[in-house]
């Protein structure tokens, strides 16, 4: 197996003899999908079987086996990198994806984010801190509620307003009304300031409606939408992401699913396919990642990678305001905190609290160090 | 809550109180994802926010919590239907999918299957017995390879010849290629016969990219094709369900992971997003799945449904042709068994394994009462 090889790390949940027949049966199934005893063709043998390169076992009665997974098998297609990584071994009980290691080559066929930290800072106007971020709710909102929330969060400094990623393209409240509404707000609540409020309309459906929703936002002065990678297909992610080179793409992590590492998918894959920011669930939320797991989800979107560029870490899911000091701590400037129902929650307070949390946004950002 | 609710089970790793308080947590984060003090108006207190309708608890420290979620948020995209049903919670891990049941509004809005088992066995001609597939492996061979396999496995008389759905659209065997040379092979080696053998070519990548290889291979003869649903992403899975009415999907469960019941996605969701056959691993095979499993997955393919057509059940990996017999005794003549590597094995002696095969699937259905 060449150098260009995938490199995949998976857990079994096996140890000893157990395990390394498990790993040399997941190396056929993620490769040519047969008894290697009926592959005849030598070429195949050698360039296109995957190959177990280590099988390490845990202390935990599992075993990690890294194995080698050829760029012939993956193409240059996002699906089809997903369908050899995970495609059958994900309908396994037994197996867990993670780490991922792609060669240099598959990182310039996909190409990453064409914006990433430094495009969305210089589309916000915002420099040498953290942003902040909130979603609007609830789902079935009219689109005058809408707008005035927009409005409002726009007034109190928030960097981001995005739609809450359950909105249908055809609610009540469609997607064009919510853009022409949710856009004319920030346009006009933010004038003459020194940042720049984006608002960040959800899109889904095919690829054709998705393509259709960009079009008609980026006419109306969008430049960032929501789009859930795994939902979309991460094929139609791509496409979409290099059709166009000039919008913020903000992944959400809906139906990633617990079976692929966070920092694995959320992180390296979707920076790889072309998010130029990325939504994950913080530790201490509602949600159950561990500080662990969210520090490798950051370090993925933002490691420096054979030119590619960083992603922005999106922590969210249930953070409040009083959290803030410590999550800028924890991921510095280089990160955006999205905080929703528990700004809502303050009701007729909504703008104070909007407010209080963009300050304390920017006050935590002044202790970090650079 | 409407009638026209979709009903979900969900499993939660959790009883008494605690189950209590996480099936109401899933019905707001499956729905408006905020706190319900924070949700004002009232219309989406009423129509929009999730219900729980009931909470069993399990002997297994597990309850079942079954959830109504509104259809108003779930638009008519069959993704945002994945992402209301299971977008968020599948990053839980104490959360899985047990059971759907979709609304007759949501039926008729999807549409099912255009074929189906009777448009199946209309262009195969086939009918009074259960129906045999393969799979053209490994990837990586040559074209002519690939024509040469097919062209024996069509004078052995399979009635349904796929591609290994790992093959990228530009391997070394494109996908052009292999349309061209293995629908010319199964034209040509079932001449004058009285079945017709299908050549269902992979298709992959983005809506645009798959549009365009149906297109090709529709244009050369062919009739079906495979495809994951759960890496194309389901709305692209459907939007091509509508635009090619007279094209068989064969639906492969690549990436459908192991958190939603298996009947609930290859069954009930793919027969609904339009599959007219479903692969499921079988039991006893390589892959977990129990017979139970493979039972239900069958029923939610074949039951009576608010006027959608009915499935085509595909059990397939790491069968045998030994098997054949019991298969067909379990799962009827409405089923398609799919055995690849386990012919492949045979080596030179491919042909008369592969008749063995097919002779096996018509000798077991004349013993199975219609």
């Amino acid at each position: 197996m060449s150098m260009e090889a995938l490199r995949v790390v998976y857990r079994l949940r096996s140890v000893g003899a157990e395990a390394t027949r498990r790993a040399e049966a997941l190396a056929l199934e993620q490769s040519v999908e047969m008894p290697i005893e009926a592959v005849t063709d030598a070429r195949v043998l050698r360039d296109v079987v995957g190959r177990v390169e280590s099988l390490e076992q845990q202390g935990d009665g599992t075993s990690l086996a890294r194995l080698a997974l050829s760029a012939e098998s993956i193409g240059s297609d996002a699906g089809q990198l997903m369908n050899m990584l995970f495609g059958n071994s994900s309908l396994l009980d037994d197996v867990g994806v993670v780490d991922v290691d792609v060669p240099a080559t598959l990182n310039s066929c996909f190409g990453g984010p064409r914006l990433g930290i430094d495009g969305i800072r210089s589309l916000t106007g915002v420099s040498g801190r953290a942003l902040s971020c909130t979603a609007l709710k609830p789902i079935g909102s009219t689109v005058e509620d809408l707008a005035r929330m927009t409005r409002l969060f726009c007034q109190a400094g928030l960097d981001v307003i995005k739609d809450d990623h359950g909105w249908a393209a055809d609610a009540r409240a469609s997607f064009r009304e919510r853009v022409v509404a949710c856009q004319r707000a920030v346009d006009e609540a933010g004038r003459g300031r020194s940042t720049r409020t984006l608002y960040a309309p959800v899109i889904s459906g095919s690829l054709d409606a998705m393509r259709g929703q960009i079009r008609f936002a980026q006419a109306h002065g969008v430049s960032m939408v929501l789009v859930a990678p795994m939902v979309a297909g991460v094929s139609n992610f791509h496409a979409l992401r290099r059709e166009f080179p000039e919008i913020v793409f903000l992944a959400h992590p809906a139906l990633a699913g617990n079976q692929m590492a966070p920092a694995a998918l959320l992180g390296t894959l979707f920076r790889l396919f072309g998010a130029d920011a990325s939504i994950f669930p913080n530790h201490g939320g509602r949600f159950s990642y561990s500080r662990a797991v969210c520090a490798a989800i950051v370090g993925a979107l933002r490691v420096p990678l054979n030119g590619l560029r960083a992603a922005l870490p999106v922590p969210a899911g249930g953070m409040t305001v009083e959290r803030v000091p410590e999550l800028v701590a924890e991921y510095g400037r280089d990160a955006m905190l999205l905080i929703g129902g528990s700004l809502l929650i303050a009701r007729d307070q909504l703008a104070a609290r909007s407010r209080a949390f963009v300050e304390a946004v920017a006050a935590a950002s002044s202790e970090v160090a650079t």
